[in-house]
């Protein structure tokens, strides 16, 4: 029989094909094609052909916008948002709209054009890490940003347009709908229990253990009761904490060697597939939220969404949870 | 400047990127390939193929589960959920399940495997709608489903797993989550102004006339001002109804004419891509509702969805509602 389960933060009810399960060798595996020889902006030596850098790491020097680097942040060369103007909201008619006013980043992780993420050492990705936290920081000031989106597309099928790996922040003159709601549902859940859903959600996971995937001092990665999509990970800092932004350098130094472990084990099991993952912190300008607990989604894109997900957000997911933490558990340390 | 716009029903703002917007030939178009001679359970003839029929049009005779239909309704050979069984809902922790209780179905709307639905006569596409509503007439006696969902994925990119055209049905136990997004946005609408807010839209819409693609006596179908995706397109009848099977003979015959034109402008716009559609009708269960209105969401299959829009519920549309539905309106009858 399949089973509904119903996320707990946001209510939403997934159907999850328990009888004819997909292991990792029935889904048609796209895996990223690796390098072309084409001509690529974000390699080190072509740095005029980025806009000027916000901020780069060279730890044995150099001048901006040369080469020596270690990752760069540059603004998006065709943004979504424009930082200059003024928001002026206006309605028309039963409608509302404002101008698109907001930043659009991209973190350049490596200068090197034939790694992805998964392959490059923990310092790349703790350099990433930190990178989103200090951008976070700085665009936090601009008191037009309401919140602040950093996030990743892997591979054609992630939406990722270009091949040299790089993340992308999204400063937003709005709070998203998604993490509209999971504001809601979590404080919905405070001002029932006066606790943190997500704290709980921590005990859970780690007392149950089936669909623990691994944990650190500091870190639990799991894959969620609900799972919208197979192999979807979240990973959560085991101390509350409401903004990604406040985390220590210890945190962030921990936080990479988990995030790099989930992505070499996705890598192995599911033969280096397209994925998405995004930092879901608290909005901006709130001060410490006791509701709220910061966490990374990660996403393989494994499965195309239909017109019946899409259009009514009740998803159907053909791989338990409990399944695909079993094989990301047991791929060991890669 | 991009633009960011608000659906005023869901309060979900999208990004309208008004500089440097996408007209048709800017997107990597992806035609749906025709037919191929693979064995297909939908084809006349391969009626033992299928699990035994719910239901059939044959206006020339014939015995059910044998050839000479012109449309069949059988149940979804891997359905999603299971029409057996009780609920049995239950908690786990901080978690709740329920067992997958539900009717999952598909439509064949022609027996020629070679035509898409947009070839097919107005007859056939007027059968389609017909099937929809007697389908959930039928399905809203059992009182375990509280939603019923009907919808077509059409090509490769839309998940349609089978080239043979056809549309499913899917009943639930719950109502999914945009529908109720969509029922207590407009609740809150009605609450405030004693007016159904689709109502007020449909006015708005041919009083300006900049979005609307084509109107009847009996419907209005126009890019919606905050649209997720390009060339998203609503179909709305003019006169207040909440339930879709509740039409009457005469409204299915219309929106037949409506849906298959706009199937035909888009095949010829975009060149025959895959697309989306679904019906949004009130909960089974319901009376009639003041504040919700049934309409038709379709949504051409023409970009990727990448992390950003998945993760946060906040997209990116490179094409203006006003340029697609003038293309769109344009088109002329095809």
């Amino acid at each position: 029989m399949p089973e509904l389960r119903r996320d707990p933060i946001t209510g939403r009810w997934v159907i999850i094909s328990v009888e004819r399960a997909r292991r990792p060798s029935d889904f048609v595996r796209v895996p990223v094609a690796g390098a072309t020889n084409r001509f690529c902006p974000f390699c080190e030596g072509n740095e005029s052909k980025t806009p000027p850098e916000i901020m780069a790491f060279r730890p044995d020097g150099g001048e901006p916008n040369g080469p020596n680097w270690t990752l760069r942040v540059v603004p998006n060369k065709f943004p979504a948002l424009r930082v200059e103007g003024n928001l002026d909201r206006i309605g028309d008619g039963i409608y509302d709209r404002m101008n698109g006013v907001g930043a659009h980043e991209v973190i350049i992780e490596t200068p090197n054009h034939e790694l992805f993420l998964s392959d490059c050492s923990e310092k790349t990705v703790e350099n990433l890490f930190w990178a989103f936290r200090e951008r976070i920081r700085d665009l936090k000031r601009d008191t037009r940003m309401r919140y602040i989106v950093c996030f990743k597309n892997h591979g054609d099928l992630a939406g990722a347009t270009l091949e040299h790996t790089h993340s992308q922040i999204i400063g937003l003159p709005i709070v998203p709908k998604r993490v509209q709601e999971e504001l809601d549902g979590s404080r919905r859940y405070f001002d029932f229990r006066e606790r943190c859903i997500w704290c709980d959600m921590v005990r859970q996971e780690v007392e149950d253990g089936s669909r623990l995937i691994l944990e650190t001092d500091q870190f639990v990665a799991f894959s969620p009761y609900a799972p919208r999509f197979p192999f979807e990970t979240w990973v959560l800092p085991r101390h509350h904490s409401s903004h990604f932004e406040d985390s220590s350098p210890q945190l962030i130094h921990n936080l990479a060697w988990v995030m790099r472990t989930l992505l070499r084990r996705i890598d192995k099991v599911l033969e280096r597939p397209s994925f998405n993952f995004v930092i879901h912190t608290a909005p901006a300008h709130d001060g410490p939220l006791d509701h709220f607990h910061w966490h990374i989604e990660i996403i393989p894109r494994l499965t195309k969404i239909a017109g019946f997900e899409w259009c009514t957000g009740f998803y159907i997911n053909p791989t338990p949870p409990e399944e695909a933490a079993k094989f990301l558990r047991d791929a060991g340390l890669v």
